[in-house]
């Protein structure tokens, strides 16, 4: 609610990485901990190569401007090899993309611009849904606009892409930022060239809410029913 | 499978934050990166305090040996305040504790000598379990043994407690071992009192496995049905 979009600086800190000459391997994990707002302006990450195995490499990453951190993230790069394979998950039920209207934009905040946004379930009160509700579950087909590949750094964003949960549930605007995101990263190259530019079916719960805070639990599906990311994170939330 | 147990390790980084002079309010989030293995003998785990707000405090940690950093972490405290409150997960179904079986440890690992496990469903290979399953959810009553209070830091460990998902899934050992770990707090210190030494419902299952990675989520309920942790990983696996 005080700075800029989450998930553009989730994707920020891990372009980082994968623009590093050192970096080995896809991602396979990020957590991005948001000590204060960024301001607009010039930034400076500093990256911190920890240690490269032959099957991970760790990184420790600071967002600043001037002294002042403003956020933390680590980052796990891995060496995807085929192995054994099954999903214990299952996605939300929902129609085809194309059969979902379009929610306009409310124009802020401005980063949903960027999204074409169609809700299935949990519209919430900035997609016209502003009643309280008894869960706080939001599905939605979603992908950038103007439309364009998926890739990791979308992917990124994306598990960012829904509003606080304590805002769908109450059906009101509350006071509330992501204390805490991690991103555990499902889809190699091939899965995310499938997907293109087509939407990802975007699905986010909270477990609990209590002391100021929440968590919230989040998976990202991709057209043809892959999983390409599961995400978590902690708000914290006046109310 | 190649060091010591992960969710002492993260025990012990929270334990750095925690008995910091300067350590502000409860610990909220803490993720833990597992770089490589820690050797028996000395370590020094280095300490940043990267910034205090009103409501967050941020951390950032390594565990050394030598030049080697074997672990890196961040640690969020926060102050717990008086909110609205609410649980949208419920604990899984399950009988009294003293109702259910004390498995007796299979001696290797050995950190397993250190919990008193009730299996409820999914005990896994080292429970005497060795066929394959349908899916990976473990639900067991556990607690320290000797019993002790619990604590935050005693909740942090028990976060790690489940082996691999993917082998309750094979029904045999499969080399793996944590990559990243994050645990989100839910028990402020009246909830943790009225734990006591009591045990903790704590319930794991996968989401995805593929490309020798999984992920897995966790939820520890107390006795009196309080969710007292969330907790989630990403493991690398053989297989």
């Amino acid at each position: 609610m005080v700075g800029p979009f989450g998930g553009v600086t989730a994707a920020t800190a891990l372009r980082a990485v994968l623009d590093d000459p050192r970096c080995a391997g896809e991602p396979v994990s990020i957590t991005v901990n948001y000590a204060g707002p960024i301001a607009e302006g010039p930034f400076t990450i500093e990256s911190r190569l920890v240690r490269t195995n032959r099957s991970t490499q760790h990184w420790m990453l600071t967002l600043s401007q001037g002294d002042a951190v403003h956020t933390t993230a680590t980052v796990v790069c891995g060496a995807r090899r085929a192995s054994w394979s099954d999903t214990e998950i299952t996605a939300p039920a929902a129609p085809a993309p194309e059969s979902v209207a379009i929610t306009t934009p409310p124009g802020f905040p401005v980063w949903m611009d960027n999204y074409e946004m169609r809700f299935v379930e949990g519209h919430g009160p900035l997609a016209g849904e502003q009643v309280e509700q008894p869960t706080s579950t939001t599905t939605l087909w979603v992908r950038d606009t103007p439309p364009r590949p998926l890739d990791q750094l979308a992917l990124t964003a994306l598990s960012d892409v829904f509003i606080p949960r304590v805002m769908v549930r109450k059906g009101t605007m509350v006071p509330a930022s992501t204390v805490s995101l991690t991103v555990y990263f499902h889809a190699d190259a091939t899965t995310l060239a499938e997907q293109g530019a087509q939407p990802v079916l975007a699905t986010a719960g909270a477990q609990h809410f209590g002391d100021g805070f929440f968590d919230q639990t989040a998976q990202l599906w991709g057209v043809a029913g892959t999983p390409l990311a599961t995400s978590h994170q902690l708000v914290y939330f006046k109310g």
